[in-house]
């Protein structure tokens, strides 16, 4: 006996995670080393050094009733301390320990966020395409999703569709730049015009409007584009963050949320979502990757790993006749289908073992999702196998 | 603008996690070695050295992108395993790794039941005194919490009043034995005739009625008693355990569910689960905590340390007159508070300096719970306070 909420999930459920259990049965019938697995955002280069040697030294170093043990259920005070400092320096923030709460990943983050702040029947915006567990973070809590349709020209959000649809009982817009999945970066013309028009509906209705920044791939930037931190350009603006990708620790689930003291309402905010950790059973963030990523904030993943990748796939990919959206951010490639309904696409893929994540699993129907955070040597593998792909369309 | 939700989860906040605030306040006033701070459930006893040497070599041993990379929702297989294993030598049980799946502590562990089998009015049975954050737990999923009285003749189940209380909107019942707040271990016949009354109100409302066994205190247990696992009593037991107490881990959040096969819409449980962990934004595990434990399976926490606590503790207080409910597992002693309206009794303790909780967060007024949990030294240095404590209500 179960819910009739969860079995519509279990109808519904990610297309993502079918891939990456789709993906490790072909890979036990024809061997890994021909799949060429493209599914899922699971870092295919290493933790910085530095992060492994950081847990042994606290092991050795600090006292095992302190590692291991409860803390305020936003955090250890001095981890947040240190990434307020950390904010403070690369983004000339002001932030303190009060501004930072520790979370289980920025999945974690977001649904305490939500928690906190929808009502049953609150509006949530986003822009399509858009990152599908969005969904379930918003149904979470009785909040419901509005979807702002794609730009199909440069994927920068559509603001006349933005404007039109923000209600009364808009109380979100989730913004995610570097972009999952279409690695785009939105301008900072776009923050600004977001940030105008949100301001204006906040007048005119009223309201309190959370602009909620999700920025797992912040620090996943390239051809000289700079790491931007979206709190300046709005007074409501909210961050879930994560060190999933800028670490190499999708497994630990360790991020945090900032919320800003310009925020409305910033101390029964902060309250709120101190609580909602604890109520909804994440209780704290983990206390040793706390303490450990506390240690690695000027660290960084391989950077230049994602980007040789990047312009591998989207040179050899866009040279067999595909059209890709050049990716900016993120270690995502965001192809067009060469056929309007994608899934056959993706199923055409896989009789070569290529596997991707169909563009409707994200709102945007008609293009798919290939994550290169695998490793080079699969995407060079790869590459005849969608040349197979590519003649099968008459492309190549 | 918060949520009407948090609005009032603010209002009625955790007693416990305020005593823990208050505590930190009151040490840096009067300095930590004058607070006697028995408020919360947070081991004074280090994690077995196992535990930090299986970390190290799982850092020198495995390949660092499995170690903090994702894996199913459900967690590790191997790990999952292990877990199995470990329980079917222990208790006879014949698990394998897919009835395991692998936790954010015994609280996500609950709230992922719970997101998969309660829908809107559905009815969560709880046995008074009991853990407070039940009921957040069951709000989460628009659960109603049914409360059966107390037995205060020795706090076993109430089960009169239990039978009454079944109703075919009931979905599941809880049972957390070693017992936190009493630290009373309910009997075999007490859950033999759990499991009878279960079994004919299934019957008589054609239900399916979910025993769901929260068990953090599983092996703190005195006295001779045998630890004990509930699934042999009841065909529809559903089991939530946490490492915090087990190995001295609160803060790493680490734990685990059992489904067993002979539960009611077994598979389909076990999907829900899984797929409950990823969107209510758990999404799996901590991944290096999943594998250092499963290292650690047959580790003991430092019983005899609890032990000695209990037994100090037990003897003093009931030589100054208290009138306390022997404690047989767990690590709480359960008070009669002098006067009737507890919390006065709790306001008298804190100017020495003495903080326990209040009977009333556990739906039991009348009685105090005492976390004994902390250092021998500091329960020694507390007597005084608790004789002066004794004397103003005329027992010493």
């Amino acid at each position: 006996m179960v819910s009739e909420r969860i079995r519509q999930a279990l109808a519904g459920s990610s297309a993502i995670r079918a891939m990456f259990i789709e993906g490790k049965a072909l890979a036990e019938k024809v061997g890994a080393e021909n799949v060429y697995d493209f599914s899922l955002g699971n870092p295919a280069t290493e933790a910085p050094k530095a992060l492994n040697e950081a847990i042994k030294e606290i092991l050795d170093e600090e006292d095992s009733l302190i590692i291991h043990g409860y803390m305020d259920n936003s955090g250890y005070e001095d981890v947040r301390q240190s990434v307020a400092d950390n904010l403070n320096r690369r983004f000339g923030t002001h932030f303190n320990y009060h501004n930072i709460i520790m979370t289980v990943g920025a999945a974690g983050g977001l649904n305490i966020i939500f928690k906190t702040i929808l009502d049953p029947g609150s509006e949530v915006m986003v822009f399509a395409p858009y990152f599908g567990e969005y969904r379930s973070y918003a149904a979470n809590f009785d909040g419901k999703l509005v979807e702002v349709f794609p730009n199909t020209a440069d994927f920068q959000p559509d603001m006349e569709d933005f404007e039109k649809k923000i209600t009364p009982k808009t109380r979100a817009v989730i913004v995610n730049t570097p972009n999952n999945p279409t690695g785009v970066i939105y301008s900072q013309e776009t923050m600004k015009k977001i940030a105008s028009i949100l301001c204006a509906k906040e007048q005119e209705y009223g309201t309190d409007i959370y602009l909620i920044s999700d920025e797992p791939y912040r620090e996943l930037v390239y051809d000289g584009a700079k790491e931007d931190f979206l709190t300046k350009y709005y007074h409501n603006t909210l961050v879930g963050y994560s060190f999933s990708k800028s670490l190499s620790l999708p497994g630990e689930r360790i991020g945090y949320v900032v919320v800003p003291d310009e925020a409305a309402d910033s101390d029964l905010l902060k309250d709120g979502i101190n609580v909602s950790n604890r109520t909804l059973g994440f209780v704290n963030a983990p206390s040793l990757m706390q303490k450990a990523v506390a240690r690695c904030l000027e660290e960084k993943t391989n950077v230049g790993f994602y980007d040789g990748n990047r312009i591998l796939l989207y040179e050899e990919l866009t040279k067999l006749g595909f059209t890709c959206i050049k990716p900016q951010g993120a270690f995502y490639l965001w192809m067009k289908s060469p056929v309007e309904a994608e899934e056959e696409f993706v199923r055409a893929a896989k009789k070569y073992n290529i596997l991707f994540v169909k563009g409707s699993a994200f709102a945007c129907p008609g293009y798919v999702r290939i994550a290169y955070c695998v490793s080079k040597e699969m995407i060079e593998r790869s590459l005849p196998a969608f040349k197979e792909l590519a003649k099968e369309y008459g492309l190549a």
